[in-house]
């Protein structure tokens, strides 16, 4: 489970081919699947001492304090496991805690029904999620609109197309024209025929979560042992802070744990609103409410994957809004993942920004996120495309701009560009070309210029006369054109059409006996 | 010289309080005048080794392959020096350039004539630089259009206004519609009476440098001894990449170096075309030729104040055009601080995009460029804000969304973000408060809510329906409104009227004279 490089795939392609459909070219020329390897070391803005302030902050807060479990299970377990329960507070001691930590892994792959699209969380591997969640839609042509099926279908095919994108994660829009009893199993069946990527379950009561994860096992077209001998899905749950955990949450991540299926906590600590004002103190809530869901977790079943979120970011103090990508979300990412190092667990963040449309603040914020996740040794992005109003929409444009940006990331992490052999260092050239010369023609140039530099396929790097002839496209206007050709030009993974009919019949079945309750 | 911490200003204004006019607001809201402090632990991708390769590289060149120097006296210089000449290409010796390199100083001040506004260059100081020598203009109600001196005039008073910005570097724009005679001129002129900054002067011309040290000079109010005798103005020369020093660069270098004022050396060694198509062969080429340009001023005044600087970048080999903010240039830049901090020289990169307009693009290409200066310990930032279309534009709503951002650094670099101490920890306040509270209330909150987050003055924390009915205004929009409203904010910094006089009247005589030739 722990084995990073055995399960990794770096191949280029496997059955990603669905850029290329018979008779017209793909609607755009991207780089390769592929996990990044960060190998940048982390920026760590906390001394020794200040990574053991927080810790024995965070250890104060699950002995002193507590944290309020609204799960009689849970507690149940939390009890056998030697905790202090008063009503649903528990204290836990935090030898308790880091005995618990010490059986997380700190690296496991999550093997979707490709095989070639299992990936590594942990170690110096990224991860990138598409975006999830968000209740409204936008794109250029129609503006901001509440999302529906069709939308949330054409995320999916966008979170397929790209092979910088590793993980089909929540709802990239909610279609609020299914309902909520059913929603869950249409969406589903979409996200698993149309994607073969790493999924994800929501842990919102437990009949949705147990279809899916049955939906899961139907499309791997393996038996319950097989699938559930590695990991193959995973749920991501929030705390409610301050300082709790809820019923549905816990439900399903005990639910995952008990199957030995990875869960992502993540607690949303807005410092100034849920959270202390000050950084350092969101970080400690932060920190010890994940640990608290993970101590549970490992207590249940020792060895369960975990990933600890972050999403401590700072509100305006004006009027209370959400902020991200700010100063204080790049230091807050970059804490908690001094933290995440120090247990030995693997981090999750996020592509945040506050702007509400996909112009240059967008981006600023975006690549602050983004920084941070790479600075911050972050393996698992979430919302790594398409995200603007701090989650509130799903934009078309703004998930092509980020997919441009996340391969250029990629691209960063080739070590081909810091080569310091001879070939590298070029004296041979540099002599050969000499003071009057240029480079384009000579041979060390003819044996690299196809590969030598990452090709945009977003970026207009034209000047100003050719670009301004060509249409003086803005980057929305460019990012446009982009999804539309890339929806024209997807095809669907493939699918043995008898998993593919076992899945319709499940989902038909489920909608007769009413779906999921809706009352949770 | 080299005292950083003893003439460092960090008073919140100064005479920086051109930011209020009586009887009306401030146009924004801005962060006072200081230089961030850098303390992040550098990104480093080269080994100790690779540093090894790229300096002996270096070290080859200048030794096996030799530079130009087309430029008598350098060449005197050089040969007095025991350098091997022939022609005008120079060889010179490691150990030589090494023991030349010993005597330039790894930290200086310049003091300008408000010595308020003196900033340090080297170790972890950073100072950031205005847009410096585009051709072109560009604002969202007239488009792009060739320099003028108005528009000269517009860039010159943002420049001063914004704490942010502590350089007034090369012209922000052309002024076409000035003589090529007589435009240093009316520049510096402008320069020096609408700003009180650290300004600089181009080498283009025995004459153009003299006229403006000495105009420097007048505008200081001091006698010419004192006012060489510690850095007050600077200049920037740039090789002719590959491997040659052009006569008025090393005119203007020596000009400045013999009185003990600041060379920065930057070659523009874009890979591919003017250097070898790998990134660490672009490096070592530019650091050769910025190399053999520093030993040479520390040669004819050992301890004069130099910076490295580097322009390292890629082509696209599809058209040859230059690409800046790329995945090749990042990389470039942090190896190109790992070699000045081996050198002990303070560095100069640029925050650089090839976007022609204010957008998606230019953003993550800027944010590119800005988190490989922090990363690299870039000490002098040029181009900091209002470039676009790699140099060829300097954009009013640029500028103002790039000094957003570098806000935004400064804040980052504040210590409170990563406070660990009992007060940063806020365990007493997040036991008051508890799992069924906020924080929004707390005196741990009242305490510190003025100041516990960064405000940005451009970007919009509104959610999608207060943004909307506000106007739904993009960013360039926003920054359009504000670099207007700052215009009419603007005031010009104290200047004795004496001085000015002089000033004025030395103008007028050097007018008279003909100003300077336009045919070197």
């Amino acid at each position: 489970m722990s084995d990073r490089k055995g399960a990794r795939t770096q191949r280029s392609g496997g059955r990603a081919g669905n850029s290329r459909r018979a008779g017209s070219g793909p609607a755009i020329r991207q780089s390769p699947w592929a996990q990044p390897e960060n190998t940048d070391r982390p920026t760590e803005p906390l001394t020794e001492t200040g990574v053991a302030a927080i810790h024995d902050g965070a250890m104060r807060i699950l002995e002193d304090i507590g944290i309020e479990f609204l799960n009689d299970e849970a507690l149940e377990h939390l009890r056998r496991a030697g905790c202090t329960i008063e009503g649903q507070n528990v204290r836990m001691g935090r030898d308790w805690v880091m005995e618990m930590l010490s059986h997380a892994p700190a690296s496991f792959t999550i093997t979707p029904r490709n095989p070639d699209r299992t990936i590594t969380i942990g170690g110096r591997s990224m991860a990138f999620v598409n975006v999830s969640s968000p209740p409204n839609v936008m794109d250029m042509d129609r503006g901001r609109r509440v999302g529906d099926f069709e939308s949330f279908r054409d995320f999916m095919k966008l979170t397929q197309y790209f092979n910088c994108i590793h993980v089909a994660g929540g709802y990239p829009v909610e279609p609020v024209d299914i309902h909520a009893s059913v929603r869950h199993l249409d969406c589903l069946f979409e996200k698993l025929t149309l994607t073969d990527k790493v999924c994800h379950a929501y842990s919102l009561g437990s009949e949705r979560v147990e279809d899916v994860l049955e939906m899961a096992r139907i499309a791997s077209g393996l038996k319950a042992e097989e699938f559930f001998s590695r990991p193959r899905i995973y749920t991501n749950i929030n705390s409610s802070s301050p300082l709790k955990h809820d019923w549905p949450m816990l439900d399903g991540a005990m639910r995952f744990a008990r199957r030995g299926q990875p869960v992502v906590v993540t607690p949303f600590t807005l410092a100034g609103a849920m959270a202390p004002v000050t950084m350092a103190g969101a970080v400690t809530q932060s920190v010890a409410e994940a640990l608290a869901a993970i101590a549970l977790l490992q207590f249940l079943n020792p060895g369960t994957p975990c990933v600890m979120g972050t999403f401590t970011s700072n509100v305006d103090m004006k009027s209370g809004a959400p902020a991200f990508g700010t100063p204080e979300y790049i230091r807050a990412t970059q804490m908690t993942g001094q933290m995440a190092r120090f247990y030995g667990i693997p981090l999750r963040a996020s592509n945040a920004c506050a702007a509400n449309v996909p112009d240059g603040q967008a981006m600023w914020e975006s690549m602050n996120s983004m920084w941070a996740a790479v600075q911050s040794g972050v393996n698992l992005v979430y919302h790594a495309a398409g995200w603007l109003e701090g989650g509130l929409i799903a934009s078309y444009e703004k998930f092509v701009m980020d997919c441009e940006v996340i391969q250029q990331f990629q691209r960063y992490f080739d070590p081909v560009l810091t080569d310091t052999s001879p070939g590298g260092i070029a004296l041979d050239a540099i002599a050969e070309v000499g003071p009057n010369g240029h480079f384009f023609g000579c041979q060390h140039t003819q044996d690299r210029y196809e590969t030598a530099f990452y090709s945009p396929f977003l970026s207009d790097w034209r000047n100003y006369e050719a670009w301004e002839s060509a249409g003086a496209e803005w980057t929305p206007e460019r990012a446009n054109r982009t999804w539309k050709a890339i929806l024209a030009d997807y095809t669907p993974p493939p699918m043995d059409e008898a998993v593919r009919e076992e899945l319709a019949a499940f989902v038909a079945r489920r909608k007769k006996e009413g779906g999921a309750p809706t009352d949770f």
